[in-house]
């Protein structure tokens, strides 16, 4: 059997996790929360069940979500989608990139993605028969930044293409008014596509807005944009999230869409609509994800890590040079098994696994965690 | 935007689901129960909520669900799979069917499908770049059989994966031992691999046993078994279902697995862990459907349609020449409209749309929904 996927291994995820539970570490590696939902959310879903919302959904997702979806963006972003034509939900967001890719990326055509990238969509692309592009980030002061004016020449009669994400993960940055401008003038008169990854949506800090790509009805036109509840109502293991798109984007997303996983959990959709009809829970996340990375920062403040700044996810980057010359690989390996925190190698986010001697840390964590995660990196 | 799968629309099922709605008929289009699921299946799931298992589970799926399906299969079959390295919990079946063909098919690979063929498979063969290979499935007085002579002429050196489906959709044929002999004969020696639809093995019927694939160590040993808690447990709108495969083919199904879904929704698998520590459901599940699938043909005796056999699956089809020279299409959006009963026209299963005068009706329904039906197909 000759692999489709020849670079492909098991995810940093998957792998950092399996150290971080062998060696007892506090895991600060994959992202997902240590504490629960509210219990209205799981009640709404037993509602559901109980209510017997347990077959076939509609192939493009739940009606009333898909409307709960389009009165959210419209409120936030004022983009008013189709609730029939323009919404599909699918089984966690990163089904919903990888069917976005397969659905308009042809053999041959090019993709271009920023690094350091998360780590599903090249593979997505490479399955396609694509070419992915990558474009690296670059670090200063204020963090890591898109060079635009490298985009802009990546761009060719080949880009069929091109993936942003933001907030950013593992950057943690958070694209601005005039990225967004720069992005614009990037693609007007071509016929490129954008793949907007906004899992992060919900948390963006220090008074900043999200510039959704829905903002800019120059974008949107274009755009597959994505989200995710799991990480919004912290339920990451429940895989629901969305994709919107103009109908002729979505029409092609749904060809694909109904021949990979057909339809979404009916009792989760269910419930997450009721849930959803209070914004109350995303309107305070903000403040609740940057209380802890105020937390988290201050303690780190204290310890030999350089701190990166972190706008939005609930992600914070650090350096170590101060602590250790080792490769990022070894370092979050030694982190987990010596110190008992687990840490992501950002090196795993790029294509030929550039070092930058940076490793990120989840903050979405109990405050307790994360004390003793301090205490623990205090001591490197 | 050129798309990528010209020659794909929406879903028939789709399609007959909201036809049945707009006109207010019975639905015995769509394959899925108008019943519920048992109540303890319910509260295993919301057990797992409080219980907060709610974050993400392993890419492979949870281990209690993995111990679970390893020991069904080897109580069944008799094949002992490796918990770790050999299932791998999907988002419902037809990713699972759908990330198989992604992980071999490589592009100009040939894929053997049996007509008339689930509807799923040849998008999913069509993205992979593969080439799918029909082969016609022929009917006779034992209703529709495999004609395997024909399989073994179909394979050649481009063959890389026949796909079976047994019990079959739409056409209720149960493969016999004397078929399982028949695979071996054509793959041995080659390095063809099998992918083996088997989301309706609980529905066998007459006292015939489900020859699943796992039962062939020389077939088990170069397959995808594909399985489906949805149809066995009453509850298609969860999308829960499973690949078992040899370490080597499973290691494959994962790396495109990991970036299709990631994973599959945490406490529906705990709930369906829990709830298959009872093998009662699965194992009276025949006589259940038995009943139903003989109540539903006795009613059509007293009508103009023609029974074919259904030896398995919640489908049954039946021949209309005697009523009508339409289209399965027409005849089928016919009885929906004007008679209020919906059924599947049986050409949708084949590529290029071959007309037999026959539709499949779905008996998976309450008896009084299926008296119903019965009472206005009478009247034909
Ligand atoms: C799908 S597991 C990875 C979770 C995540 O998005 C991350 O840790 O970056
Ligand atoms: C995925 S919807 C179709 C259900 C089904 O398997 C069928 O009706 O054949």
């Amino acid at each position: 059997l000759t692999t489709r996927l020849p670079a492909v291994g098991t995810t940093v995820f998957t792998r950092m996790s399996t150290l971080a539970a062998q060696a007892g570490a506090v895991n600060l590696g994959q992202g997902f929360p240590d504490f629960g939902c509210e219990r209205s959310l799981l009640s709404a879903v037993n509602d559901a069940m109980l209510a017997d919302f347990n077959q076939y959904p509609m192939m493009s997702g739940a009606p009333v979500l898909r409307q709960a979806i389009v009165a959210k963006i419209g409120a936030l972003y004022g983009h008013q989608y189709n609730v029939d034509s323009e919404i599909t939900v699918t089984a966690g967001a990163t089904q919903a990139l990888t069917t976005a890719i397969f659905c308009c990326v042809h053999p041959g055509d090019e993709v271009i993605v920023i690094e350091p990238v998360y780590d599903s969509y090249v593979p997505a692309i490479t399955l396609a028969g694509g070419v992915p592009v990558p474009v690296e980030m670059e670090v200063g002061e204020n963090g890591y930044t898109v060079p635009w004016a490298k985009v802009a020449s990546a761009v060719n009669s080949k880009t069929r293409l091109i993936v942003i994400n933001t907030p950013h993960n593992p950057t943690s940055t958070v694209l601005r008014a005039a990225d967004m401008q720069a992005l614009c003038d990037i693609v007007r008169g071509t016929d490129v596509l954008i793949l907007s990854d906004e899992v992060y949506e919900h948390m963006v800090y220090d008074g900043h807005r999200h510039e959704s790509v829905s903002r800019y009805p120059e974008l949107a036109a274009r755009a597959f944009v994505v989200s995710s509840f799991g990480k919004t109502y912290h339920v990451t293991g429940w895989k629901v999230g969305y994709v919107a798109a103009p109908a002729p984007l979505m029409a092609e997303f749904r060809k694909v869409h109904q021949y990979n996983v057909f339809s979404v959990n009916t009792p989760m959709q269910h419930g997450l609509a009721s849930y959803m009809a209070d914004p109350k829970p995303y309107l305070e996340l903000p403040a609740f994800y940057q209380r802890k990375r105020d937390l988290f920062r201050d303690g780190l403040k204290k310890s030999r890590f350089e701190l990166l700044p972190a706008d939005g996810t609930y992600f914070q980057c650090v350096r170590y040079d101060k602590i250790s010359t080792q490769t990022e690989a070894e370092f979050a390996e030694w982190l987990t098994t010596e110190i008992k925190v687990a840490a992501i190698p950002v090196s795993a986010f790029y294509q030929q696994g550039k070092e930058s001697g940076i490793v990120r840390f989840c903050f979405a964590k109990n405050d307790e965690t994360l004390a003793l995660a301090l205490e623990r990196l205090g001591k490197v």
